[in-house]
């Protein structure tokens, strides 16, 4: 693990995830470029003192000089967005897959750069969008693709939080609001970067449409603030289809609550993460149902990620562990030298960091821009 | 009563609500442009035959040629949007007091000329933005209104409905999909004339702050359809504030969820109408509060306009009637020669006609518009 | 009307759900043993003052010795309990039908007393039991009878009040908390009367079961209070089902949520007041569904007994109101000649008050017994 | 880990929440009396094979004749009821820390014999009532403690549940329906062990009173079963309060929603584990509140015992998971020779065994009885 030491949260939230199936042993890491805070994360995890580094650069020099049978099989990068390609590049380019949290990089032109380089090493590279996780936005997906909602009108995703409703910033102990709202190490967007890709990848993962065009109202509301904790975004998505995104960090009182909806021409769709067991799915001439996680009915990709029986709730950890446990089937699958199936290679990829870069890209320009649609980019596969 | 003749929606509604509270007797109609419908109608409703007439002129001539205490002395108005302003002019210059349905008029222009009439005669009008009748939408306003919620920052509205997901105006049996999907009854808008404005009103009554300018996305999903069926629009609203309103006609499955979240520098609260007697607050430090119709602890807005103890819901006709009450409570304070007191007044009138109109027209400007943003008319209040 | 003066709450309530469908005028009243209180109510309603009236027997006598053109048809009682009987019992002897708070009568054996006086009167009585007044509770007794969920096995219903938590009564401004929690007035029961019997007639009357037996735990939590003020209730149902009745108003916080459960072999569902418009089915195999007031697929009951469209929540006036209105399409039926329809015919009667008053009884009785199961006896119908 | 062979339910819950927080490593296991079984589940997890043991009585032996740093430390017991007694005896006395499923054992003669066997060799014992490891569990039971919502009253709690509601174990391939319903492997009690003591710990846990007598209506619903699926139980409670208690195995389309609700002289607290991350307490004069897991404003228990933060979802394996961390959190505590704080040593432990296993017996025999009130045994803590 590169990043992640003391103080920070989503390093616990990888550590938990990749925990919970046994699919994964931690046995090394650079946790802070502190080599102090490193050592003591490390001794705090139990990790063997030889195998905690003082930078990502020694990590994966000295784990690659190890024996093949010793050394670390992948490397989970969760520092700070503007310390992502770096390692990530380095560590692919020296024989390790990777999983990095998201935004993949700090811009597009890095994450256009790391595609080449994962395609050049033919590695294996994991994104954390940690929402597609869920198996009620799985049957959503599978829900569309079926037919069922016919075809997509119409798709409106939030995500509203409060956190950063005042400026936080300003408390040097608050490390997350610290470099969240630092340009220099979020990049050029800091909502939208932070929780409007997620947004972003979810509604595209879930309607397999693109987005085409957009129109931004993104703002700085917190006084002093210098990125983004707010906005709100007019969509054309592929097909004719179209949409509204609002992602914001100001909604004083709100906690996480992503929620997306889809209509299509015969029925909609409705998943909120507050009740993220529950999909509600309505019909104009029929009751709406309410599918469920463990639900008899449910679809293989809603069942491949589900682990407790109908009624016993699951969450945000089972949900993130799912892309580190689908990342690891489709790792095991490979040394086998087996096809990966349908739901082991479903996890968030490089397709995806390309993409949420765009959006970054493209929803803060259309904000600065006077004309109502600004195009989206075209993204090579 | 005008319009509202047989196979219409709002016609019933508006008896319904005006009958619960025993402050009306409806004793005469002009139902429909068809005399024999007309009639029809008023022999259900057990009018006296002499008393149902064939046009709103007869009615509004023959009326006023009674002696007063004989005659009507409120006249409402439940025709499509096109026969709003005619009869209500002639009524209010004929001396009667006006209830009228929204949106006021087929235009601006038409509601600047009815504001006009309306002061010059000294006469009353309401106007049926019903959702602003609920008592925790009242109490939605009162906690704006004392700052609990500190200064607001971003306002979201949305009005999701379905009914108009499929080609319903080409069934010449739907009298209410045919004309308000009509131009030349409905007026330039459709979704956004319909509920748009519901929406619009419900936003501006509860935050007191006025849209300054706008950016909209409007769309007519449904093949065929003469008017927009669809719209999302983002907002820039006085005080700095922000916001999205959503208002769609073709979301499949969605029933007439009408919600209001506003969120400002201390805390956020969350209103939809299909849990109605419900408020949500939430607060970043301490437990969300749900204030409920009926509780000990509301304003004296909500309880003026509540009817039952708290625990036995009330519903969309109890908010309508809530209109014609407070209506009733005015003229009747007016009649007795004293001073209405703000409860009383407390029902939409010619102001929210005149901002409902401007909306319409500002939104599918700037629906056409290529530029983002679209000034709000100064409207003279 | 008989009671409902000033400082009651039910018959207020009476009135609104009378008015709402313009099926009832009021035209006369004794409202209270007091003659001031009766006039000044008489005044505040706009009566003629010569149809205000000191008692009871005034009211029946004066208004059977004018024309019968000019006469009340319908006698609505909402006094106390103690005083049902005998106005109920004149008013039908005097020719008049009769609308009559719940529980029906002071005891089982005046409840078969006025039973007989009915049959041989030939007139018609409706018992306000509201809550079988809701769309989505007509709808759920159409599903059980409909077979879909299979053999009824389970069955639960819950009351929870929390408004006589405190000694209310010791406040003598409280007039409902006085005579309610008062035996002389009230009956041998209090929560049991009040707000058990509400319960019990709703699970008859969806499931089309009838309670055998019963096994009850009666307890009067508040120091002081004469009456009960909570209880459970277990249940052996006719078909071999069981299941539980909880009727408390010592639950500090809680409102009126009244709870009906219905599980067979096939699924359940699950109704409850404060969200009324929703009836929730669930299956064991396939997704749960909500039926909603107004949607294109319910029961023909639920569909009579709606007066606005899908999502425009109804409530408990409309609920109470259904009850007068299929009262007041039976009597013109009647009056003309004609069989009622089911539909019609679908108001609490004489057969509901004669059952409610057994539960209170048999229900009190085991409270007060060592012995598990007390059988409830037989109500010849 | 003694049982959770393929097949199983409940091993692999405990492997994952064991698992979730590092704290635990996975060595060695009995998985089935079948060595084979045992064996393929031993390769399916990658332990070392000669750590797979044929027989609990095996694993114990060969461990304990391991050095002591490279022996288990905490010995899993998952086996089916009848196989709690033996291994966890023999684990005990053998010097291992037990962590047992509930209920703890096969009779309440076995829990006492296992109580004086954990008494004389000073080890520690888990047992996993799981519920009451959610956050917001650890709320409620600091509320009632905090005297907020004053002298406790009324407390009800159900646990519905629908998976019996046919004659599953006719499916020869239904282990867990089949070794459920087999008093052979269960004991007396089918539901009323299962899900029964689920419900009676978590309400003796919240409100920390005990129940002192019970009328229990215990039914087998199911044609064929042998043990009770079903039941109802009225209760009374130390220090005056009454209750209702539900469980029920055949309400066809329930999942799991275990709820409890508790009311005081001053409040109520309402928590389901559908929505474990909420718990509402309602006020009689003032707004309902929902507290959240991971809101700033929640009691030191409820913190300690969540891992993300306000807005991400814990769910029932992070539930389950929290005994396992707060077990080892005081293991470790023991073996450093420092006191556990209160928050680790809140985990169920042969207290709750005890008394569960005591309510299993008074249930039983008060179903089975003709008079109303039976008394719950006196349990020596």
């Amino acid at each position: 693990m590169i990043g992640g030491g003391q103080g920070a949260f989503i390093g616990a939230v990888h550590r938990l995830a990749a925990a919970l199936d046994g699919q994964y042993e931690l046995v090394a890491g650079a946790f802070s470029s502190n080599p102090d805070t490193s050592r003591a994360t490390g001794r705090e995890l139990g990790l063997a003192p030889e195998r905690v580094y003082g930078s990502f650069q020694e990590l994966i020099e000295q784990e690659k000089a190890r024996p093949e049978s010793e050394r670390v099989q992948v490397i989970s990068i969760v520092t700070p967005n503007y310390l992502h390609f770096a390692p990530a590049k380095l560590a692919l380019e020296s024989g390790f897959d990777v999983v990095v949290d998201k935004p993949i990089t700090f811009s597009l032109a890095e994450a256009r750069e790391l595609a080449a380089v994962l395609k050049a090493t033919g590695r294996h590279l994991a994104l954390t969008h940690t929402y597609t996780g869920y198996p009620m936005v799985k049957e959503a997906k599978a829900l569309v693709a079926s037919g069922a909602l016919g075809q997509i009108r119409k798709v409106y995703v939030e995500y509203p939080q409060g956190w950063l409703s005042t400026f936080a910033e300003g408390d040097s102990g608050n490390k997350q609001a610290g470099w969240r709202t630092d340009p220099s190490k979020s990049g050029i967007a800091g909502a939208m970067g932070d929780i409007g890709t997620h947004a972003f990848n979810l509604l595209e993962y879930v309607t397999g449409l693109q987005v085409e065009k957009l129109c931004a109202d993104i703002n700085t509301v917190v006084p002093g603030r210098q990125l983004d904790d707010d906005g709100a975004v007019l969509l054309r998505l592929s097909g004719g289809a179209s949409g509204v995104l609002v992602a914001t960090q100001v909604a004083a009182g709100a906690e996480n609550n992503l929620r997306l909806r889809v209509y299509g021409t015969l029925g909609g769709l409705d998943w909120q993460q507050e009740d993220n067991n529950s999909l509600v799915v309505r019909w104009p001439d029929r009751p709406a149902e309410t599918r469920r996680t463990g639900g008899a009915y449910v679809s293989a990709a809603a069942a491949h990620n589900t682990r407790v029986p109908a009624g016993h709730p699951e969450g945000y950890l089972e949900a993130f562990a799912n892309i580190y446990r689908n990342f690891a089937l489709t790792l095991q699958a490979a040394h086998a030298g087996q096809a990966a199936t349908p739901e082991m290679r479903d996890y968030p990829g490089i397709a995806d960091g390309l993409r949420g870069m765009a959006f970054i890209e493209t929803v803060i320009a259309s904000g600065r821009s006077e004309q109502k649609w600004t195009d989206f980019p075209t993204i090579e596969s």
